[in-house]
């Protein structure tokens, strides 16, 4: 039994710091790296790749919406175009910086607002999934199982790595419920160890209704922006280690 | 003998146009292709790379300063890490249409002020051309054979490409003279094309003092702004293949 | 019988020249300028409002998302604070131009997608006129009368100006028809004379499904992007004028 | 004996906040507010203004270049027309949510390396300074008193204030030793108090030369980034009291 765990960072830009990269690092094992369009710019993103590669993490591409003011977190309507080009520039300029230091792009996974309209966006899927195929076809797409991204991945032939949020609750069909309706948010932390843990043996999650559903998962997205947070994915690592799940990249498994 | 002629092109942005990207293409060798920081955008990007394949040109990166309002022709003072990471950004971000294209990028020609600024600063254009080597060692650097920003890339170890410029007049020490002096810009076409037709065959150019000085020439850079600048590049085209110059891209000869 | 003629323009941005400002100039009597985030740089606004000073015509401000790449017309999910605060920055930004050339700003008016969404969305609308009243009480709101934004300038006490487009259909409530729809375009150039005279005459338009309904009219919007628009636009004022129709900006009658 | 506080703040942007606004403003008489152009959004200086108005400070424009991932601190070469346009865009701005909330502005602070470049052109200055008076010839300019800018806003009518720094040493002519000499900031907390308390009593100020100059001083720039600087901040406030000298805003006294 092997997980990754998987954190978005170099979320930093200009004199603006936010997160705390050098502490969630150690602790993660895939890095999802902010590309300059919703966070970033390109000396947070050469630092960010240096103190990924130093700690022996995989990177991956973490390509936003232009929206800088909204952190790539508010819905817009793109077109497929665009979608197509703003993947790709945000990939190779991304690649540019691993190149660079010796190091090979992991994964990609759509950001904030990118990554949840394309999980219920047809259209929006495939157009970056081209990207990342016409770019690099051995690149595994980061992606909710239930959703349209991991489904267009699939049938572009590429591969794909199943994401589970521990923090959140999910709908009888895999989707995550919104953060809107009661219940969206599992705050309590012993059950969110347990959750995951068992999603990871057991491929099960209980579904907000009540009810068990299948799920798949290679990687736990953990967040690393508090000292709370932290604490909790150093609970997580202890937590699946004892249960004998082996942490490691991506990579090495899928 | 053979020469390179190269132009700035893919500097639209959004919903405004610049430039005649489409009747310049089958005029040139090589393309200077923005990269989204002074001018263009992923999708301008995309078709731009496009254009260029579907005719054979060669493309290279045109990195500049982060300052579209400006369009990159404002003096911006920059650190040797911001210099070293905003190329290496826009380099990786422009390649990325290339490959997922099936091309090969040709050259790295910094744009604007950031050439011009290069030109003169010799830790700027050590920081510029670290970031092209560490990217990928074959690229060409096209660059003023008098500037730094050659030098350096010679110092790298890199291959460079010796740029003139029709319409510049030139200091005994190869400098373009500053298009604030009277006699800055050669205005009259017969005598551009003479001139450039010396530069190629005598590797000689009389400067704007008088003397004749040396001159290494490997590309024209030609404009293709306007309906006069095209008529004077295809006299320049005539020009050059009547004396028996061969037109042809950088990478064949460099 | 007055009516008003309104035209986006100052939509250029450094180097972009987007528009034929100083032809449409002479032809209308009211000029939506755009404020910098959607379109338009401090130096474009402050030579728009120069161009509109010298010709005599009223200025609105023509706030948009902040989206230059996809020129304001895709859109976002803002929250109300974003709207408001958006609206109030831009409309200040453009009034500095206004009062420091010793003019009065006149109107306001949503541009694009901001404009579009606030149309049907009764939380933005409000937002977005609460910016405008807590501005400056005087201005006019000027919008789709079957709008939430017109409804919601209303609400607000603030002045109205009910805006027709001489180039769409409309529905049987007075909403515009959706562009993906057949017919939604009015392209035959003296029907679209006829039913703008008619509207300005009669307060009535045939809506696609074939009924008459009634409709609100203070300004026509019209295009100054091409010859054609523009050869539109004078026949327009002749046909008005030819109907005995004044042709005034709305700070005379509204 | 008379003397203001101004710190710069409302520097925070969309998701990302800098500085310790709640904490310096009680502290300060005299507020920098970005514009949105080197730091700030709509949304945050909204909620700046708010803060100010409820603590009862007095609020200034602090317009910067137009350079985000710069935080407007690299010196930028930007024309006559572009200054000019740039602080009206800006102040404007800023005013309108001043407006909104019933409040004055009292003074700008051009920010950064658009205050450093302007305290030594005059061709810059003077576009900021008729920026300013073509807005609102009541506005007060915040400037280093020995520096082109106050000399601009005299020439122009405008009123001045001169600005002190409690940690930087000062060359003869009044100007601040470039920090890259050695000596040029005063790092002592009680050698800086009491250089500030010497300038408000006397007008006087050791230079790093040793020689006594003259200074004038109407306010002190002061920081708000830190718990230190916080804590600095009240023991110059008790020392300046304890003297005998009223902390009010400029509008009092200038």
């Amino acid at each position: 039994m092997r997980v990754d765990l998987n954190s978005d960072l170099g979320e930093s830009f200009g004199r603006y710091t936010i997160g705390m990269d050098k502490e969630i690092i150690p602790l993660i094992t895939s890095a999802n790296v902010a590309c300059g369009f919703h966070a970033s710019d390109p000396v947070v993103m050469q630092e960010t790749v240096r103190l990924a590669k130093e700690a022996g993490i995989q990177v991956g591409a973490h390509p936003g919406f232009p929206d800088l003011m909204g952190f790539g977190r508010r819905n817009m309507v793109i077109s497929r175009e665009e979608a197509y080009a703003y993947t790709l520039y945000q990939v190779g300029a991304l690649d540019a910086f691993l190149q660079a230091q010796g190091c090979t792009l992991q994964h990609v996974k759509p950001h904030g607002a990118f990554y949840n309209m394309a999980a219920k966006d047809e259209t929006l899927s495939e157009a970056i999934c081209k990207a990342i195929r016409d770019y690099n076809k051995e690149l595994i797409v980061l992606a909710l199982p239930a959703g349209e991204l991991y489904k267009a991945a699939r049938n572009l032939g590429l591969r794909t790595a199943a994401e589970v949020f521990a923090d959140r609750a999910y709908e009888e069909d895999g989707t995550l419920v919104n953060r809107k309706k009661p219940g969206a948010m599992i705050t309590e932390e012993t059950e969110a160890l347990t959750r995951i843990i068992r999603m990871v043996k057991e491929h099960k999650v209980q579904a907000i209704t009540g009810k068990d559903i299948d799920i798949e998962v290679d990687s736990v997205c953990v967040h690393g922006d508090g000292v709370k947070a932290l604490a909790f994915v150093e609970k997580l690592r202890d937590g699946l280690t004892k249960e004998g799940i082996e942490i490691c990249p991506l990579n090495e498994f899928v």
